[in-house]
């Protein structure tokens, strides 16, 4: 496994850390079991679901209460220690992988859900509440929280703000940031802030957007409001297989153009298909080039007629095969398929690595036609899952990490159709944030007008850069030096759209 | 008219400019008929839609380029002279009031419809374009730009992204952040930046969600890429009767429960009712104490079965009359009545000042109860309309300007049903914005902690503090006299729900 080597942001402010110190202080705000400070116990805190890069932490906290974090907060930042707030850990850009010189911050042991509201439909819960957990509780009243990133038995609400998740229902019901309503946050000095409101819109800047996707970077977040939403009467799903990519890219459009918002659109290539239907058996087209999954939930008529709809815009559109799920049992087989294209992609590959970068939906044809070349190029295999509806693509590249020089070679490919994404008019990250992984596109997404105004927006937060220094926004210097990298390789100007440019 | 006597905001920065020396510098950069400096020019600038208050700035530019925007931001830069931005100037808090030393920045002529793109459903336009005329573009392409706030008519979508402007449809189709995919801005320092993207997410921190309703003190609009919707197949409207605010209150909450989303779902109470009829004759039930207008929009067989279930609803809620709009012609008349509530209420009274809070749904009957109270306590009659489905409440005071003492008796009654709302959990702001309007409010809303980090984030985008100063965000010493003078009338303590409280 890699270690990591360099540091992607700034110079690390705590690095002659007198660790005695740290834990001392620490040992004296929390209980024994909740500072761990011996290698064995700080092992399964050394990455998250990046799993190519590790590190160990110089210590690992649990908090069981606001108070709690907020004296962490206090302790870490009066010894000018660095501190990554962590959830379960499923992230997958690296967002929640320890510092060398830095205390993980758990958000585990905040797990209650503290009130189900079903005349104003909301939760009130702790960060470190699953997210499925959230649908659980509030299914007796009819309710449920919308946004379903793959992750979601296992992953946190905490977490899914950090990196603003979305899932495969998110065209219809937005990413976390529509579903949030309020936020208490915890600031780098241990101060309770209250962002956001019971309302649409809340007085002031809203900062409460602005913490969601923001990666640990301004402030640990230890309760959150979220909306539910009715439970639909009914949902339908319809699968289309294609022997042509342009048309299922079509199809896509076609759908969305005739006013019908489905809940989940989704499109697998042939070997995304082929792995998924090897591994559950949900009845997938295995010859097909490319499949759609498309759903539809509301009221049981409404429902009946968008199916109808879309069976035809199917089949105008050149599918070859168009199948509704005959019951609930296999349209949950359906989404199971598609739900563990990753999993199943890891039984065909000793290592996967899992892209998120968005495109204009109508340039799909093109962007999987050149992310084949490159796959060539680069000898390396590349299954596609894609959240067709809003233009979330996420490439899957195979790769053995015993191979040597096959990891570096899977990043460098990764970075490419990244790259590309942003080229079309696209972006680096659709739901899974930048963390470390995607540290160098962001020289390539934006210009350096946007970079300083993150930075200044960053330091308005943590003047002392001690949450989470060196993700998601590089520096001056590690751009000015990926850009040389990048001419050097032969790649010509900046990619960014526009920005900064009259 | 009342003359403003004090600052609200910081001390004024640019008190002693030279007006020559930024005369000179402005007509060096912009034409001669973009840069107003005589009296009888600059009138008509000197109110926004709070016309209770008039200033004249030192000048009006009128830049007809992002260039040009830029020049007036370099030069008020280098100057330290302070800039309004301005659209049309409907806005309701004062935020495009000018500022004595101070330069208005009209983006009026900044009025380009730039790219309509049918296929990726979004428009590309300028600032000064429009709200209805963006759908009147769309139109030919079966879409349409979903925010529709009363004075459609005329308000710019800058000046929508300013407040962060609603409407009655924002229920289902969400506020102005929820219709944005990308803003272009130009910096105090006269630098231009690309905040969000064609995607749902992007990458960095979300700045574009941070601008929109940041009143024109982060940044200058420049380019607006929005979202457009397909038009709905149909759209029908029922009116309900009740002699009972309860009553209707609680219909709004069981058709949301039921897991209807109502395009619009508006409440009007007697007055509100009565001055409505007077003015467009909608056929509306003047006896009534309280009256819902419920729009559900989709396809035709969706609005057929929803319409069906909102009526029965309706009558089980105790509805002494229900009532589905006949023809489009009646379902428009409907909503005319709604949208005309304001000058219908001009018409009865000498002058009204329309307030803007938002409270938690169920808690609506005894804010309007105690509304009542707080209008006999002050002598001044109030007609109430309400966003009933997101909470979002219109109450009008009605007075006279010309009787002395009326003004100020009214502002205490506004800012009093404003505490109000913050008091049963709810915002001083739904969609209006807060601008010198409810700046003392800001300090009743929010806690110290909140505040001092709104000012972080407004330095970390304009140090100097020239950007629309003195709005929005009160300073502390603002909030420490206000807090004084609260106390001298027997409020006891922070209305602010738990903010900085462990």
């Amino acid at each position: 496994m890699k270690q990591i080597e360099e540091s992607h942001g700034p110079d690390p402010v705590g690095k002659h850390i007198d660790r005695a110190v740290l834990y001392a202080a620490l040992e004296g705000i929390l209980p024994d079991d909740a500072v761990l400070v011996d290698d064995e116990d700080l092992h399964p805190y050394e990455c998250d679901g990046l799993s190519a890069y590790r590190q160990l932490p110089v210590a690992v906290t649990l908090p069981r209460t606001v108070e709690e974090v907020q004296e962490v907060m206090r302790v870490c930042h009066s010894l000018e220690v660095p501190v990554v707030a962590r959830g379960t850990g499923t992230g997958l850009s690296g967002g929640a992988l320890p510092l060398a010189d830095g205390v993980v911050l758990s958000l585990a042991r905040l797990n209650s859900i503290l009130d189900i509201d079903p005349v104003g439909c909301t939760a009130s819960v702790q960060p470190g509440v699953r997210n499925l957990a959230i649908s659980e509780a509030a299914r007796p009243y009819g309710l449920y929280y919308a946004p379903d990133p793959s992750s979601q038995i296992a992953c946190t609400i905490g977490g899914n703000i950090a990196e603003n998740s979305g899932g495969v229902h998110c065209l219809k019901y937005g990413l976390t940031v529509h579903n949030v309503l309020q936020l208490e946050v915890v600031t780098v000095e241990g101060e309770r802030l209250t962002l956001g409101g019971g309302a649409l819109d809340s007085a002031g800047y809203d900062l409460m957007a602005l913490m969601i996707g923001s990666e640990g970077m301004l402030g640990v977040v230890v309760e959150v409001k979220v909306k539910l939403l009715p439970i639909p009467e009914r949902a339908q799903v319809v699968l289309a297989a294609f022997d042509d990519v342009e048309k299922a890219g079509i199809a896509v459009g076609e759908i969305i153009a005739a006013g019908i918002i489905p809940a989940g659109l989704e499109m697998m290539d042939g070997p995304a298909i082929q792995a998924a239907e090897d591994f559950v058996h949900a009845g997938y087209p295995v010859n097909a080039v490319a499949m759609l999954l498309c759903e539809v939930d509301g009221s049981n008529q409404e429902v009946s007629e968008h199916i109808l709809e879309v069976r035809e815009l199917l089949k105008r559109c050149g599918a070859t095969e168009v199948r509704t799920a005959r019951d609930d049992g296999e349209r949950l087989r359906f989404w199971q398929g598609r739900k563990s294209a990753f999993p199943a992609v890891g039984r065909i590959s000793p290592d996967y690595y899992c892209m998120d970068g968005t495109i204009p939906r109508h340039r799909l044809p093109e962007v999987l036609k050149r992310t084949s070349e490159l796959s060539k190029e680069y000898g390396l295999r590349v299954a596609n899952v894609f959240h067709a509806g809003d233009g979330n693509m996420h490439p899957l590249i195979l790769y053995d990490a015993n191979n040597p020089g096959e990891l570096e070679r899977t990043e460098a490919l990764g970075g490419k159709i990244l790259e590309l994404c942003v080229a079309v008019g696209g972006t680096i990250t659709g739901e899974h944030g930048v963390g470390i992984e995607k540290i160098n596109q962001m020289c390539v997404q934006f210009g350096e007008e946007e970079l300083e105004q993150f930075r200044a927006v960053k330091r308005a937060f943590d003047q002392k850069q001690l949450l989470n220094p060196g993700k998601g926004v590089p520096t001056p210097r590690h751009c000015s030096e990926y850009r040389l990298l990048r001419a050097g390789d032969g790649v010509e100007g900046e990619v960014h759209p526009g920005a900064g440019e009259p």
